[in-house]
């Protein structure tokens, strides 16, 4: 076998996803999930709409490069011009083009320790230095992130609010207020995958041609669209016209567009679907404390769940609900690791969870 | 305005993609095209299979990470092992993973003067330095690229066959000759976007596990499913798993994966299909003929018309088709600019490319 003639930076990176999808999982299983709530999906579904939009669409064409129609209904929905907005294969595309274009060999970038591991791999793969501070309270630290950020020299911070996997959340002028800590020339990359979710108030005011953060969103959260790959940038036009430098500018799937312009619309359905995912929030917390466990408190589409011993027990659990069929994720780093977290599901998903918690808790004390 | 802390490599490079989408075109024409024959889509469109699959699949759920049925299906069609296969966002997709897995600063890569604009675009984004050696006779030379990759030390070298733009192809055999020349130490990206289009024996016989070559191929083209963004590598299965050091591994659009499952299925269309393309070059050549001008021989879903003048001519005509509703691109080039790439379409399509190539030829004539 020839030697693979990688650059040295690929030829030093694992040969490794950061995720091991529920699929390989239900092959491992040898049979499917009965609940499938571990990957803070939208259990409800997408609008309609957005199905039968999808269903009409030409697929035999290529989507539109610019996503022009998208752009346009994003800008309007939120007050910004099309120049503000970046479409992407869902935020993992947006961050992988983001650190691409920012972090090279040996450049610092902060999160926080147990933070969005996808984003970890993208600043790997392309050779940056990952710094990280400790939650504070289960919650993101925004002054002790941008402090590390000021220390390290780095160019990006990333807070993600409300937070996954904790579910945690800041009030928005509590990060407008930390903004003023934020070195003049490292980018706030604020991802608000679940913002549709968060109480009134959590999007902090900041206008999108502010030129120190860019913010993220998605449609495979609360619009139900996750396989679908549609996420959004918000930002300053010189910033958001960046990414024309790198991007995969045929890759969105057209379907993919129309679906999310349709469910950008579909605001009763929006509507519905958050009051399903606080319904279920409720109900998750009560089947924790059903159980003599504590749900934290979630501005998201999940529940973190603090199982009130340490990484090996939550671990524990979350096996036991594998096992039983209910496929669930948990926090990678000490001590959110005594969590479990558990994705917002219909009542029949729920009732499953109900059913085998007990089952699963029993198998984890006997250890 | 703070200045983006871009890397010097993403500072350097132009905010600009490599194509102008058609609906772009659209939108600066104030209105639809007639007819879509510019961008060697399907219009055919894909199997009723794959549309039904997509529709049925739950777009709620992220796409499997590892897309297993859909690598089974492949290696199963292909006679060769899952690990020989990636699948991505479409050739494009895999192209850039590609790339920068090999690609650093300085690196140098050899292509054809002409060929896809989307790897050198690629290429130029990881700082390679890339090579280029002319068509001979409207044929990309695989002689003089492998020289070329030689007199470089090129760490890859492109090559489509059957290729584009010029629609023109080597039997299998030649390339099989010509790897004998291949550097020992340089990678054959063997673009066979447009195989299933082509006469038996084009494609080379070269092991899947050979770690000389790896091969691209797509469901955009005669699968009819540009728009779902699919393609897949096939290739040694070091150089295989190395994709998962870099890709968006929840990158697929689940619809997708089981829309080109079901169209990888369905022979009978594909076979359909396979008839409807080769009757559509033939109307293309015959309308061409028709019109004093000389159609290329194809082995592609699109014929390459030779203008008979330079590409100022064959742009003048080019931009008469556009103006009348019908679009169309041509090579990028010279001399292969003087030609024209038109796309296979219904008979509704070529009926419109009938009725108005004699007043864009009127025009270009007025100059």
């Amino acid at each position: 076998m020839t030697d693979l003639r990688l650059t040295a930076l690929a030829a030093s990176l694992p040969s490794t996803v950061p995720f091991v999808g529920p699929e390989t999982q239900e092959r491992q299983l040898g049979t499917p999930f009965l609940a499938r709530l571990g990957a803070n999906e939208s259990n409800f579904g997408p609008s309609p709409n957005a199905l039968k939009a999808m269903a009409a669409s030409d697929l035999w064409n290529y989507g539109d490069p610019e996503s022009f129609e998208l752009r346009a209904a994003l800008a309007a929905h939120l007050d910004v011009s099309p120049g503000n907005i970046m479409i992407g294969e869902g935020i993992d595309g947006l961050l992988g083009y983001l650190v691409r274009l920012f972090v090279g060999p040996g450049d610092a970038v902060v999160t926080s320790e147990g933070a969005y591991p996808t984003f970890n791999y993208h600043v790997a793969g392309y050779g940056g230095e990952l710094h990280k501070v400790p939650y504070t309270n289960d919650h993101e630290d925004p002054r002790a992130l941008f402090a590390k950020a000021r220390t390290t020299g780095a160019k990006l911070v990333y807070l993600a609010n409300p937070d996954n996997p904790m579910g945690t959340w800041h009030n928005g002028e509590v990060l407008e207020r930390a903004l003023d800590d934020l070195p003049e020339d490292c980018l706030l990359v604020l991802d608000e995958a679940y913002i549709e979710c968060a109480p009134a108030g959590t999007a902090p005011d900041i206008p999108a041609d502010d030129p120190r953060v860019i913010r993220l969103r998605t449609f495979s959260k609360v619009y139900g669209l996750a396989g679908a790959r549609v996420g959004y940038a918000i930002g300053a036009p010189d910033l958001i016209d960046a990414f024309n430098k790198v991007r995969n500018h045929f890759g969105m799937n057209r379907a993919a567009q129309v679906g999310a312009l349709a469910a950008l619309a579909d605001h009763a359905y929006l509507e519905q679907v958050r009051e399903q995912v606080a319904a279920a929030r409720a109900r998750i917390a009560e089947i924790a404390q059903h159980n003599g466990l504590t749900p934290l408190p979630s501005a998201t589409n999940f529940v973190a769940i603090d199982c009130g011993q340490d990484g090996a027990y939550a671990k524990a659990i979350l096996d036991g609900l594998i096992a039983r069929g209910v496929f669930v994720r948990m926090p990678f780093a000490a001590p959110q690791n005594r969590c479990i977290r558990i994705s917002c599901g219909t009542k029949r998903d729920l009732d499953i969870l109900a059913e085998v918690l007990p089952d699963a808790m029993k198998d984890a004390q006997k250890g």
